[in-house]
């Protein structure tokens, strides 16, 4: 069985941290200097490793073994969140270039290929996983000319050029290639940690259901306004969040989670009754049928405060994604490799983060592996996971990959 | 009894209208142009009447009568909110100015005293109620050295120079001199309108009880970290201020009001868990004892919810105004002028409202009274109300003024 390189792992997923160091993480937002120093970067250790490395027209870095049959392919992302960690996506595109190394290696592997890929923007600094959506067809060319970047507006269009990547073709996934897909990531939770457990074996990509609640009122002064006459947008906002709360709790799922992110009142002055409240509400789940019903809950609930009085309450859907759920032979076979180097060490959980995975999963199987983030922490510089995780996760996640191309 | 000129009242209130005009209200914040300009015109208005006008060091415009014997103080102030109503303020100065000239022109009123005041900065431009607590002795030279314009942080000491005020005395009020202070004020509220009133008693001015409640938790992914483990700054300040909303209920007065006028998640997005959450909430009463009791039941409620866990839950007191009685016999004087001029069309109420009467409350009698704003509002240039209601208010106003001083 292949066997990966420790010290060509860690020096590889070190030297990737040197571009774009931002205290002990990295600051490599798509398409910034450091993210196309970075892509470069990857296609170059792609090429080394023996791989047909190219950079498509949405900025996916691709590397295509040359090994004949049915492949896996591999990868997460490289650009990062601003001023973030130097594992999230990075640990998952260079477990997929080691596990392609290792299984080339091997004697009793190297006739298995494995191609790398690195998706563009799945941190959404331009769109929404862009470069796996991308991958498989879902992005038009009217998307890429209306997409900006979120931090300072600039158009898509003119980062793909200033990167040099404008005018070239766009990766298209070809299904007859591929056995499937496999990610690595970052746990980006505690639950690993807290549990003393290394490896995450992912069930399913939950669906992420968000929505925009507004409260409107009536403005007015709040020294001479008794309580009867008042139409308080605040207080109904912070009434209906409070009651949505303890009914969430009510009908969740054991993994259920659900978040109010932001809440503003308006104009926000501490002597004026709010006039307008504005929240974000979502929750996420792997059940759909469970989704369903959360969704009805909230507008059942929306529609009785709004006939209630005495301000208008209404929601608005931002996004619902739905439920990716992972290949169970894939499942069975990341299990296998845990309790070959782990045993007793790995669990079964959903992701409650989106990933590339998600998408890919639509046109073909796929799985994710999980180890375990440092306290929890992760979209913040501090962001770590042990070296002896990394590499125990990368045996695991090779081994997977190996059985299932020689099964 | 002295008999008003409406004319002469409403003329020069659309003469001061004219002064700063935006759209139909004005636009006259402290020691603007305009606001400069409305003082001097004041000055001379009170000269034309008789007084001997002078405007002090901190910008109050007074006008001293020349009658023997103890005097009428009476005013409210000039400067406006921004883009506010023309009659906020302004109606209370020309009420007095006009009481003063009526009961001077009055055969059995003329050897009485009505002095006429506008405070400066009533609306805070600059600080808390600076031309009246300057008045009573209650602002110190480095109150004025540290205060600056709110929105667009103008020194206080460059915009009395500015104005040609820095170096003149400030006005300290003489005791000795006075039988008591009358203001009159639009109600700002829609409790007049509403009960088709006419004339607002004030029978106090409310304790304001202002207060920042701050919420610290952690600031997680709001899809990795599961319920069990969050510390969500949002949804625990949600809960406490819906509790605190129905505890408010529970021990309220019939007058008592409860604001959360602002609400902040930080960071505010919704895919993360808010670490940390802060919020304004403020009640009114005239009932100190009542005061004490709402504000030992929020405290108790703040550790409450700090000792349940999991976040940390803290308040910070901001402000905290002794309710003002009004005096019992002005109030009755108003009742008497009310059942000439308008028979049951007065009711006895507290202003929720902080006015230049609650200072002056503590170095005489003083009384307030209210007639009707349009609709409720006020702070806004659509602010109003009818010309009948003006000259009514005002013949009440004077009757009660009269009979005081002649009693």
């Amino acid at each position: 069985m292949p066997s990966i390189n420790p010290e060509r792992l860690l020096g590889d997923l070190y030297e990737l941290r040197g571009i774009g160091t931002y205290k002990t993480g990295v600051h490599r937002p798509t398409f910034s200097a450091d993210d196309i120093k970075a892509r470069e970067w990857l296609a170059s250790r792609m090429k080394h490793a023996g791989l047909a490395a190219s950079i498509d027209g949405i900025g996916n870095v691709f590397g295509a073994s040359a090994a004949p049959g049915r492949k896996i392919l591999s990868g997460s992302h490289i650009e990062s969140q601003n001023h973030a960690g130097w594992l999230d996506g990075a640990l998952g595109v260079l477990f997929a270039l080691e596990a392609s190394r290792a299984i080339s290696e091997d004697a009793a592997t190297k006739q298995c290929g494995v191609d790398v890929i690195a998706f563009c923007d799945e941190e959404g600094h331009f769109g929404s996983y862009l470069g796996s959506r991308s991958f498989i067809g879902d992005v038009t060319e009217e998307e890429i000319d209306t997409a900006k970047d979120r931090t300072h507006g600039k158009p898509l269009r003119q980062a793909l050029k200033d990167a040099g990547y404008a005018g070239r073709p766009r990766l298209l996934v070809d299904r007859n290639r591929y056995a499937g897909f496999f990610e690595a990531h970052i746990e980006q939770g505690g639950s690993l940690g807290t549990a003393k457990l290394k490896i995450g074996i992912v069930t399913a990509i939950v669906g992420l259901w968000d929505y925009r609640i507004k409260v409107v009122g009536q403005q007015n002064h709040a020294g001479t306004t008794t309580m009867q006459e008042r139409r308080d947008a605040g207080l109904t906002m912070v009434r209906l969040i409070a009651a949505l709360d303890k009914r969430m709790k009510e009908l969740a799922g054991p993994r259920t989670v659900w978040t109010c992110g932001r809440m503003e009142f308006d104009p926000g002055a501490p002597s004026i009754i709010p006039g307008e409240a504005r929240a974000m509400f979502q929750f996420r789940d792997a059940d759909p049928v469970l989704l369903e019903k959360l969704e009805q809950n909230l507008k059942d609930m929306i529609v009785e405060s709004d006939k209630a009085g005495p301000c208008r309450v209404s929601v608005e859907i931002i996004r619902q994604s739905s439920p990716a759920i992972m290949e169970e032979k894939f499942q069975q076979a990341l299990e296998k490799a845990v309790a070959q180097h782990a045993p007793g060490l790995g669990v079964r959980m959903p992701s409650g983060a989106g990933h590339d995975a998600q998408h890919i999963a639509r046109v073909m199987p796929a799985a994710m592996m999980f180890v375990p983030s440092i306290g929890g922490i992760s979209h913040h510089w501090s962001e770590n996971t042990s070296d002896e995780d990394i590499v125990l996760g990368a045996r695991v996640f090779t081994d997977a990959i190996a059985n299932t191309l020689i099964a």
